[in-house]
């Protein structure tokens, strides 16, 4: 349907088995992942022509998360391959009231170590409708933040719309004591459609939020980020209450500079199984809604759903069809498909 | 202490290891099954000599089957080895909001390629107090609807009591276009008990019931069976109500052509490890109260603890005790025993 | 910080893979545990030096249990080897209404047949600040309750303090008609801490509590408690509501013979893992808080997020550090932690 | 390099874990495999642009094997997707005196089940430089065998090459009395290079080879295949001779129409990991090595190491690099590479 | 065909996974075994009807040990049930130069403590062809050599032909002093076949055979055996020949008392799976085919065809038919079998 | 017995399971490991009291691998924590003809980043009999190299034995074009035992050794050791041959200052299940013989068989006794032991 070019990094997840601590047994699982490339992923998976921009080493851990993103219907062929290291994160899974945490080992990757002179976006977006960036490959290093700016500027200048996920990582930021505020405000400047809520808007635009209700408050900050940043269009975002590591409520709103105000039901999440990722395939969703032109209410819902979904399936990837989240935005039904 | 025949398809289960998608990971784990050869498992564990009558492929698969049940102390003695192939199904298990599928791949298989000549009634009825049937073989095709009829009257005609599940698919029926009403009407008149709730009966008889009440539909639909059906002294079902993948609430009732109507009050199923079976063990559950000679009050609360304890092991088969089962009728005791 | 000696049995924990019937497949996973040993792999996670003693045959297995020990930093020089052989038990992990059960096979094991003599209490206490023992030792057989008493006197003779966790254990007094009540007296008259609830007061005391209130029972067994060991400063107990096999509530008391009357709020715990060692790891983080000085409503509180944490760990060990219990005695945080 | 089009069945093995037998634990290894499609991956990893030409169902197992095709790089959009099922085979690997096994569960699968006119050879041949077909394909019924040769006759009307691998299995054209030598004649009829020994030529043209040397039998059966088959330039073949079930030697022989005749020193294969896939493997070898443009010599020695090479990895692809194989063909290094 | 009843004690079997150590990681491999339940299976496998006379405990241990059995067609309705404990081995399988390891914790088991009143053997043997004992079970302790004696002269009694496999353990009798030469002649004294080489005769008849070659100590031995117990008919045994830990030779002879002397070709074993029950895998080839009427070459090659197949099979039994031992008494065929 | 301190870095293995190609399946084995605690653990398990220093990092990669070794009974306190990652090492296990393969992923480990002023030497050497060293921390970076010297030198200053293992990495040394022959001849320097053979002195001392038997090359190379060290003592070496990757010969020699020259007979290994550290369990060997004294070619006799061992166990470490390595020195004895 579309064509979607992602750009970000590639990690490589090492996870315990089931919910033990992190080499309580000495075994690891793998799964690639990226915020980016599981959007991208979700949308290959919805009928979208996809190719994922990064940069990978040339060892077997590089050729695993491109035969993995193949293996989803993804188009490789963009991602660069070089000497260097994989990104990687270390997941231990959490349970009961012990959450889950991630242990990151991805400094001095091929990806962080590539620079914007590396992305070649005249031949890269030839074709493509929609670019999705997030916020974690600027806040990697000074040369990363120009690189992903590099992309946002050239997706503009081609007439690419532009699709940002904020993914505010402080952590990060602060490692290299880059000006997120500054940076962050180039990229939102280019986008045409954000994922971020009120923590975002105040870390983007400097303010608080103080309304006693959240969606009051992402009203708010919508204002706010459609008076900042003419270009933007809409803005996406969840609202996650958890009521215990495994037992999470999931609501949705999607807000528009022409007024429009969409939120989906709050949805129960029961016995999650893999919570990471949630956030991409819920932008996904929302990707996949207005590629195919639903009304508001529709792309919030599938959006919601999408996510929902996630949390039912082990990986950062959400490997869908429309039908299976379709399914989801209808009648609740739970008892086994013959 | 009874002696039952059990007549039916053996099934392999092949699934994905946890709550992944159908082969995310190139690991399947496999468990023998099948609607009929459950309920055998189950009476065989609780005391009563079982045997199977089915027909399986001379072949390392219908090997394990036999062997599978044999394990679990059903005589396989009965069960012919023909050409052909193994009757499989794909599960996909779920989890939170993301239902549970079965991918069939049974067509062909060397039980649904034999027919009702195969089976030697007088022979494998000899000495049986009970034949357990359920409505998936008759669905199967022309053959294996004559074949099912046949077991069911020469019972009859034997004095051994039928036990007939409705278990009634559509889709199977469908792919021959087969006059499912008209077939399950002669299996129901040869049955003495039948596992069936208002929709079977809507089937078999061609009404709908519409009260408000679920249980009040079943009384009505009780009604017109017992009508209809001279032979037949019991009807049993549940009453299942999911509220997420894995937390269910499950009643059950028993209704009797003398008026008798006992109701087992609602189990809370949180957390379920396996929902497949859970009908077959009900089923079992309630045929080992009346083997018994339980009162009815005991019959249908026994028979919905049975059922209540498969979701709770994995695989199709609920391979526990009568000690088992009772202490779940008591008092609940949910920490560990020592 | 303390110096802490642990003495009872070191157990290996052998259990069916995920929520499956024990040899439900041919495999088993094994855990090395016991009640004292859990009890000084948590303090030893904690900071403190600890150092068990026991007997464990000079075999693999026994090699196993003391490297799992030393892995988790415990001192294991103190156990003796000898001839004979390893405890074990086998573990089926319930679920939905199915509980957990444990199937012993601990008789004749080289601790069990070790005896007080075998155990020289001037060295292995030198040094130390706190004794752990527990009651399951002396439900042994007659040596194992004269070398427990052995030890407590040891302790008390020596100034250091005795930390005494009841675990009664009805099934292991009646195999040798052991004269439960008489021996656990002269333990409890040696203990500063007890872990105990009014159920085992009332074993050791010969009274019931019949007040309608679990913690009113609680506090009159804490009194009577106070008036007959007029060494002991301290009782602990949790209070535990199982909602099913997999959600309990759990709550906990510290009484003091001072008047001090410490509660911590209820905790929810949903989708439990591994209760074992639950009770183990809360007496843990009693006893850590007791030697860090910390104030009473801190210290149950401090218990109570110990044991609930264990909850979430596959295993009879709680491997979590002061921090990790520190952060779920505050804001309750249940998302991914980056 | 080169652009290849495969064209045969994909089939799902499902294995025993190690040299367990099979289902004697209630465990399978899931691996795509199918003769050509085999070839095929081996030839994307060598570097070409390869497509394979099936149908497989619209279904998880359908998705699975087209995802691990897409993994190794093989383009997929020309597969049908339709109804029905999916072929299997179940592999006991054998081991010491007790050899493989392989149970084939592929009667009415969605590719046995096409016909010719679903394969639209003009679109699909257009660009290639080779079409690579096998003896498997049309021993699978009457309309399997059209499709094979309307395949092949396309290729030879358009001038695109064609590689034919013997495969020859009586087994199957037995099973519809097929006319093997009549419609192989046809085939190899149409191909440029085949894979085939003295047996296969026997059976395609009626005669015997009684030579007493394997070689000399191989020289023979290749001066009558060049003199039946004008358009036939290259036969190639490997002598396999096995010690025990793991402990195999293996020679190649590659003969033109040209009178070349090239052969490679026998290799010892000690402790083989899976030799299933190992002629493909091979088959893929001779074929790179010809797109390449290397001298017969180098040709069947890169074939021999690269099918040797397979014998070292589980499944049925041999996921190798040019250099991978290239390492084999000099001096042999087998300690560690670091 | 016949009907053979085997006594003796069923054993659990506990291994590490692969090559590993010990609990080098944290998994038990289960398997059911005990010398003469592992010939009873292989006979019930060769289409005997065969029974299992034992002692297990009543626990999930027990349970398996029967269920095992029983899914090999073997009848454990003989089988007592009783208090206790279920006899252990702790295997490491070793490799290259570094020898399997066999840890036993088996003393005290269920079936260690029964006595010769447990068993009654005019029921027991109705109908028996055969009575198959070894020489682990009068090793375990008095009460247990008097079972033992009892069954064989039990079987005397009635005309049950005896086959008594030495098994000779002496560090089982050294536990207990027991005098192994009388009480083994007592039962040599009853047996009409016994697999012993010279080093058991020698044993029994105290003598010391010092042939350089081995076949002549054999024979040399056979003589005296036969000399000393008038009943005995055949002598059978194996030369096995170590070359590595993977790697063995394996001869084995068959000496009749009417002169007959039947040799079986060595067969080289490379790669082995699992040693374990290898002689008792002989042991039932051997018995099949005296119970068939083969000639003594026959029965000989049939009996070490059936030994070797056992090393390439995972766990103790030897589940092949008849038809699958025959295969490897013939021309050897190392590739696959489609 | 005597005190041993090892320096260098622990690093995680990340390996496929089985013969997988890495990453073919997304499970990875972890094991701890590095060439000089691969000596420790092996010296621990020898009785001796072994100490590591090293650094690695603040997080559960870290803590693993101090487990491991505290697991094994080494002494982990002297190991400091630091921000920073864990050196990682990808291991891909070959088979047949295809060579295991290394991907190193340590660069900028805590350990690689810390210096010579990190490890205060007075304090570690404190009561030590020997420092054991190796070429591959040197070769790491200019710091490493001066931390390495600061090591050796300080023990040479204290009197403390120094035994260094040459172990070579020249593509180390590449990545910051070190001065291997300057540095390491500075180690060999304050030597007492060095691991090394012909090229390893090649290196050092710049000759090349041409003679035609590679004894003949170790002796001449030794002989020019001895001349430009004086401080060195012994030197010892293994001669590797490699038939395939699974099945190798090795033989050793050790010779003296003294002129001592003693060899072990060289082992055949066949069926190898993990070769990584191998060279470290020979080192180990050889320094447990001369810490306890044996004669020259004792000492040679049993490092041989310690390194044999080594290839029958999974991991890097080789935990075995001294009797268990001992039983290996006499005579081969490759059948299970019970």
């Amino acid at each position: 349907m579309s064509r979607v070019v992602c750009f970000g990094e590639l990690l490589l997840r090492m996870s315990a088995p089931g919910r033990e601590l992190l080499l309580q047994s000495a075994q690891l699982a793998v799964h690639a992942g990226g915020a980016e490339a599981n959007v991208g992923v979700s949308l290959a998976h919805l009928g979208h022509a996809v190719s994922v921009v990064s940069t990978v080493p040339c060892n077997p851990l590089g050729d695993f998360a491109l035969g993995e993103l193949r293996r989803h219907g993804v188009d490789t062929t963009a991602v660069r391959r070089s000497d260097g290291r994989m990104g990687l994160y270390f997941l231990t899974t959490g349970a009961v009231q012990r959450a889950s945490e991630v242990v990151y080992d991805r400094a001095d990757s091929a990806f962080a170590n590539s620079s914007a002179g590396d992305y070649d976006w005249d031949a890269l977006l030839a074709g493509a409708d929609w670019l999705h960036l997030s916020g974690v490959s600027p806040a990697l290093n000074p040369a990363m933040a120009q690189a992903t700016l590099a992309a946002a500027r050239a997706a503009c200048a081609r007439g690419v719309k532009v699709s940002f996920d904020g993914n505010f990582r402080p952590s990060l930021w602060a490692r290299w004591q880059g000006d997120a505020p500054g940076i962050l405000r180039e990229l939102f400047a280019c986008a045409d459609l954000v994922f971020a809520d009120y923590r975002d808007i105040g870390v983007v635009l400097g303010g608080e939020f103080e309304q006693a209700d959240v969606r009051e408050r992402v009203d708010a900050a919508a204002a706010q980020a459609f008076a900042a940043f003419p270009r933007l269009q809409w803005m996406a975002c969840t609202q996650r209450t958890p009521h215990s590591v495994d037992n999470h409520a999931l609501g949705a709103m999607l807000i528009g500079r022409d007024g429009t105000r969409a939120m989906a039901p709050t949805r129960e999440m029961l016995g999650i199984v893999d919570r990471i990722g949630g956030g991409d395939a819920f932008a996904a969703g929302i990707l996949h809604g207005m590629m195919r032109g639903f009304a508001p209410d529709a792309i919030v819902r599938f959006g919601l759903a999408a996510g929902c979904l996630k949390h039912s399936i082990p990986g950062d990837f959400n490997p869908v069809s429309e039908a299976d989240i379709m399914a989801l935005t209808g009648e609740e039904r739970f008892d086994v498909r013959r």
